[in-house]
């Protein structure tokens, strides 16, 4: 730390990504990345539009957002899109929330919004899962602060379905809640639609992980226009260029591709399934995912060491060390030539252990 | 507007970026562009990579960083990449600015140190240029608050030489010199190899401008290993995946391919010599520029009306409706080719006024 730094960065913990060991070569099951590759038509338009580098790009993405609105039947003026969905969240913290304004989130949940609190000088309250690790909303009830849900919610994979997710916005009708469905396209259904019926509304969604495109950071927000012009003013006071050309383009591709989309979506769940019943076989248990990745735990071993001896034998996945959830390893679902070669190595280490 | 936008945002004015219309083909010498199109190196590996953007690209773009090190001949803990150099700017507002630290900087410069101060609730102190647009160093004594200086600034161009910024940096010893060489290629010396010496001093510059990357997003930011630290608490704690996997092969390439950059750089300069000599027969006077741009006005026609007139004959330059520079229209240096068509309309405009 130099002389320089503020006291709110003197004191802030940033989050820590999933390990991108350079080592050796690992089958990457820890960060949640898609096997396959993005659309050829995004592939296509990227060697395109790498000849025109030297222009801007659009800052409103004009032509990627009316693709989006029209995929999803909204206007266009509800929507925003961001350097990934971490910027589009990071956004919301910074137009909405502040010192008397809380962020609010489970106690076990995807670990950046504690820090995206930290670093825009926002408390946190965080409220405890139920021991199964579902959500009750009736913890969620009517006072100040903005309500962050992943949804699925992360590391645990679990879904609250639809008509959960309107009666919270129902009972919360004086405060925001951002629903985080950077998972959603796994089997869940999507609460995008309710935009239109509810101004408490914003829905952010990534293309980092069914579309492929982890590699290119593309996020998006669904919201009321009057929401998404506070978080276009945020873009427009920090980084009007935030999206660049080439992710533009291959955004664009990515959405007209949709039968891809759709067909490595059912390939993952197919992957998931197998290794959600190999896992039960070898008495794992494991929480209901309608994402891609298991949350899954051994009565025989536990979490720290799971993941330690998984890596010795070349396969990386992510352990959490915190309360409650760290005899679990979460395990990102891959190709499931990828998964049969996880589930023999942890019969494996299994049999080591006896 | 929405209810729910917290204080800060709601008074907020973000910046404006210059106008990208739609409506018909331009000559576009407006947003200080590269008319050169990327290294082709820089292109070839955009496409290879296209095919690997499921995976997240390392977010210390090591391999990248170490070829901007070498380059420079600065350690690679003295580097810190952003999406753009906007990024990095706004990074430091972030870490080194607060209520009671402000930002300090001339009262015609970029634009964007305003918003930055804005969106970070941090007090601003403007400091008057020179009547001829000069800064004058004294101006800028030890006491408290972040000094932002572009140079060459920008929208005047003027140079400030590396012996003043190094009498800047001795003279304000407790307090960081932030300076913003976005076009420093342009025929200015950088100070980047002061950051050895100086450990108030943060430089930033971008790979849009002199390296035809403005399509791509990437900035950097040279400074002591201290204070790139601060800068990565910030990016790990906003957005760790903040630049994406094209951009650093894009950037690889370019850093591969110096003869291009070089001939680019100096190519600019011939086309500017051009551009201030044909201005200066038609009456027009100029600050002395040090970037891919001219800032010029005419006694015959104010920068509102000749910048309107150019538009009508599709020709994009900038007019900044400001104090002390609304008689200016700024104008980028393209190619050799549209500077000629550039001069051509200007002087068929001075003729029509007679």
């Amino acid at each position: 730390m130099s002389s320089f730094a503020n006291e709110r960065i003197s004191k802030i913990s940033p989050y820590v990504p999933g390990e991108q060991p350079k080592d050796k070569k690992y089958i990457k099951l820890n960060t949640n990345e898609s096997p396959f590759p993005p659309s050829q038509s995004a592939i296509e338009k990227i060697k395109m539009e790498s000849e025109r580098l030297m222009l801007y790009p659009d800052p409103d993405a004009s032509e990627l957002v009316l693709k989006i609105a029209d995929y999803y039947g909204v206007d266009k003026n509800c929507i925003i899109l961001s350097n990934g969905s971490d910027e589009v969240l990071n956004f919301a913290f910074a137009a909405f929330c502040d010192e008397s304004t809380p962020a609010i989130f489970p106690d076990i949940t995807y670990g950046f919004y504690k820090v995206f609190a930290d670093i825009n000088g926002v408390p946190c309250k965080e409220i405890p899962l139920r021991d199964d690790f579902t959500i009750s909303i009736e913890d969620y009830t009517d006072e100040n602060g903005v309500l962050f849900i992943a949804n699925p919610n992360a590391p645990t994979g679990i879904l609250l379905p639809l008509e959960m997710i309107e009666k919270l916005l129902m009972q919360n009708q004086n405060r925001l809640c951002v629903i985080d469905e950077a998972y959603i396209d796994f089997g869940g259904e999507s609460c995008v639609p309710l935009i239109e019926k509810y101004d408490n509304l914003l829905v952010t969604q990534t293309f980092s992980k069914s579309r492929s495109m982890a590699g290119a950071r593309l996020g998006v927000g669904f919201a009321s226009p009057k929401i998404i012009s506070d978080l276009v003013k945020v873009k427009y006071s920090t980084n009007p260029y935030n999206i660049n050309r080439m992710t533009i383009v291959a955004g664009i591709g990515s959405m007209e591709d949709d039968d891809y989309f759709k067909s490595n979506c059912r390939k993952i769940i197919e992957a998931r399934a197998f290794t959600e019943s190999s896992l039960a076989e070898m008495g794992f248990s494991f929480t209901s995912s309608y994402t891609n990745f298991v949350f899954c735990k051994t009565p025989i071993i536990n979490g720290k060491e799971l993941y330690s001896r998984l890596k010795d034998k070349g396969i990386l996945v992510r352990h959490f060390d915190k309360a409650r959830i760290s005899d679990y390893i979460r395990v990102t679902v891959g190709s499931l030539e990828e998964m049969k070669i996880f589930i023999n190595t942890v019969k494996t280490i299994l049999e080591e252990l006896q």
